[in-house]
């Protein structure tokens, strides 16, 4: 009944969303992202009952970028524990996601480990003692597990694309390092961080694999549930870069958006919820995500503030 | 029964609290505030079923100061709507409570309401057209009516006191005016302003005034719920500087926190907690007020990420 | 001979100037400034030998506004000596004249004397223990007495228009109070500034009272070599805000502009050259006067560089 | 008799130098710079006669360091001319020499030549279309005529160094590779960088190599006198980074410092001044070395501003 319902609210989404004229701007910084037609959207749902709905372009896979950093994370968390925060902060930055203005300010430790920046130190945290190949198919085998589909893959092509033009993650990772905060050298953790973010997955697949972050029964426990409610709370302040307090205040739950276009959420104990549309506001989120999961969240009651 | 374990969680709390000997700072830059004893420890909460539990000291009255702004906020919003954000933004700042750098940076529009130089905006929006006596008797009228208690006062020794070193708040209130941020004469958004901070109340009161923000049954209905959830929100986001991050990390409420040592925290649906103990951690938030409303959440499973 | 042939150069320099179209914008955020014609334009040059050269509309009273910091300045050090440098540095601010930036980032200590928070704490100095009107009456007879003509005077008007709209100043000189770099009341020391600033002369009494830093013979001895030489260091460094290079590289000499549109510049041991366009380039400098002093300075091969 | 009397000031220098306790600290984040003895101290004047004077380690090389920027500036404007300042400002940072804050203020054009981020973009410039060895060699062909002294090299055991160690500079030059403003691969523009960084020269050959900034009949004319000037400009305003306006405030000629702890300065018309003592101030600049400058200067009458 619950289910038919929502099913409902996401055909009705997914319609609206196809309609919409103003659909921002693809980002063009990826020359190989730059080619996704921004008419795509798709959204999916994981509940609690194990249950995933879905509308639009739910099974189409996209490039997760920076929502791999969720990923990546709680990877660094579980191997490195509360070690991790001497070398990134949890606080949000109030700057663009690649500014390297407040690194300068707080001595090459960058506020928390969403921003470029602190991703990068995340990446160098767990590369350490590894090849990168390592670390990537320990992520693979992460996000494999979560989503319980073992389909989900890299494109080499994106990571390509992305490392021809990495000039601003490299002065990150290099001003880091004459800051003494990167172990590796730069090429090390810039090639893993660009294959990181180039993880492919659809809309079904992603909302499948954030529900290690809603709790309940129907998660899998990957993490403990301190650093689950951790996660959340870091996704929640800074997930969205200099527009989290926009996204909490319009739409009140813990995300993580990417400049592929796709962003997962998190209602805790309720879902796991995965949405897509390639044209980005100004922030560089994903402009139409962000009003479906706004419509969704309010319709379903499952702002944290409810 | 639940109630009986709740006193005896917030009993242990106290004592333990009591005890500690690492208790922060006291702010000295108010005068006034620089005589309470650190000592000083208080708690309470007000439940969904109107109960108001407490420990400690918890029914002496502190300067609530910048708890204050969640009271205004409410009131600027119910006056303005919307048009309260052309002035005011919705972001956390990464910046010091008292920063007139991003001031500068974002033309005179502060980052968040819970800044100075933000809650010196919505104090001027709220003040237009009114004398501040009016503005601060309406802000009394509000609180009163959300704690259901008509002793609550300003006390106008802190007030006083507050406005005589009040030159960081006047450089940040004129440099709006520069930008066109301010409409009325900066002195009289000053004195309204130091008032407002001054009010002072118990933990016992300020818990039962925060219910409002709780929603559900018990809560008295001083805003819609849509704007409750929103408030909650910009709570979580920016309720305690540059420290949100942290106290999102480690809670995972929304709350207000002021110098005088008093945090406001609403855990939705379940409570409103009120905390008081003088002493400040570096980033001017109460130190131990943050520990013992870590400890309740975590007992009590009251996160939002739970 | 070569009095003749600097008085034709004069003569061309005008008829130059009076023919450009592209003449700035005159500054609007003092409206008595607003309303001065843009079409003025004059220059003067005093000699070592105590001649006074002219061309254009160098009779004329204009607001020297930002010109007066150097008189202050010279008054400041001749108080106060090298104990002046604890309350302002003598570094360029690499920033516009009247940012509040820097002041956060270095402790309330301006970067020099004549960025406007530089020139208010200057001003702030020379207050101390005196009556505004007393400190007026000092830079009268200062400047009366370097330019050897008792009929220079205050424009009241000018400094009442620039006080209704000071916002901006009040701003630094309350930052500055709130680090502990203010010494009197900021209205006091905002009042002395305004009226400082509203000093009216004409391009031959401005260039008559520069004399006094062009060293020789004919100079008056207002302050002893050493402290002339640095003046004009200041001057060359600073004397421009975020122009002064651009200053230096373009004329090669020490000056110091007002946004009243005047400029006095220095050839040490040759000549003290004032000059008047009102219409400002975009860092708030003369903009015909910058090319005036430029073409002089080349033909008369009067660059320090030279 | 003038020779003699200038001999004996330099003598009187470099022995109150060679007894003076503090000394600075000799600059460490180069691995080969840190294990030059800092008691060592040199200083040579070049006259408009021909005549080189010096006193102390004067024939002893030592790293240029930034020193050499000043030659490239040269080479650079006379190969692009004033297309050059479209890639690099002409105003003082008012920050340190490695900023990389205000690069992205600014969008990746550095403030000017003298700072790290400026002087790599000039570097650059002249690099486009060209091999790295190619412009060393100019670079070297270009001093040795300046000095008349075929001896002069780099030392690359301080070039490999330097780039052992340059993660700072890499993340400059990879940020105006983002900002569009860098056309070289960064490690071709770092590699020629460093190596011209290691040039090595002692004081006299360094005075010598100097006077073709300081005009006059002895001058070589290796850039037209308006260049000169300007140049003259530039290193008076920029050259010691954020002590520039000490340097002029103190000493009151154009120079440039380098973190070997070597100094130029040029008295237009009278003298190249070259100056070595490895330990450094708090700006980064020749603790002694600027001393010693500042005596000589006042004692010759030999500021620009006398």
């Amino acid at each position: 009944m619950e289910t038919l319902k929502l099913q409902g609210l996401l055909d009705r989404i997914a319609a609206q969303m196809a309609a919409e004229p103003e659909r921002g701007q693809v980002a063009t910084y990826i020359p190989e992202l730059a080619k996704i037609d921004p008419a795509r959207f798709g959204i999916a749902v994981a509940l609690a009952s194990g249950e995933v709905l879905s509308a639009g372009d739910a099974a189409e896979a996209f490039s997760i970028q920076s929502i791999s950093k969720v990923f990546t994370l709680a990877i660094a968390l579980g191997r490195l524990g509360d070690q991790l925060w001497s070398r990134v902060g949890r606080e949000p930055s109030g700057l663009a996601f690649n500014s390297i203005l407040q690194l300068e300010q707080e001595n090459g430790i960058p506020r928390n480990p969403f921003v470029n920046a602190g991703a990068l130190a995340v990446t160098d945290a767990i590369l350490q003692g590894h090849q990168p190949r390592e670390i990537l198919a320990e992520l693979l085998r992460f996000i494999r597990l979560a989503a319980d589909d073992d389909a989900i893959h890299i494109n080499d092509a994106v990571a390509r694309s992305e490392q021809a033009t990495a000039h601003r993650n490299i002065a990150l990772a290099e001003f880091m390092a004459a800051m003494g905060n990167l172990r590796n050298p730069s090429p090390l953790t810039i090639g893993t961080y660009v294959h990181q973010c180039a993880v492919e997955m659809s809309c079904r697949q992603l909302a499948s694999a954030g529900r290690f972050l809603m709790g309940g029964k129907g998660s899998p426990r990957l993490v403990s549930p301190a650093r689950m409610r951790r996660i959340n709370a870091l996704m929640m302040m800074c997930g969205h870069y200099d527009g989290s307090g926009e996204f909490a205040y319009q739409v009140g739950l813990p995300g993580k958006s990417g400049v592929g276009g796709g962003i997962l959420a998190i209602a805790p104990n309720e879902a796991s919820i995965a949405v897509w549309s390639p044209g980005l506001n100004h922030r560089g989120n994903s402009k139409l995500g962000t009003e479906a999961i706004e419509i969704l969240a309010r319709e379903m009651g499952w702002s944290v503030f409810d």
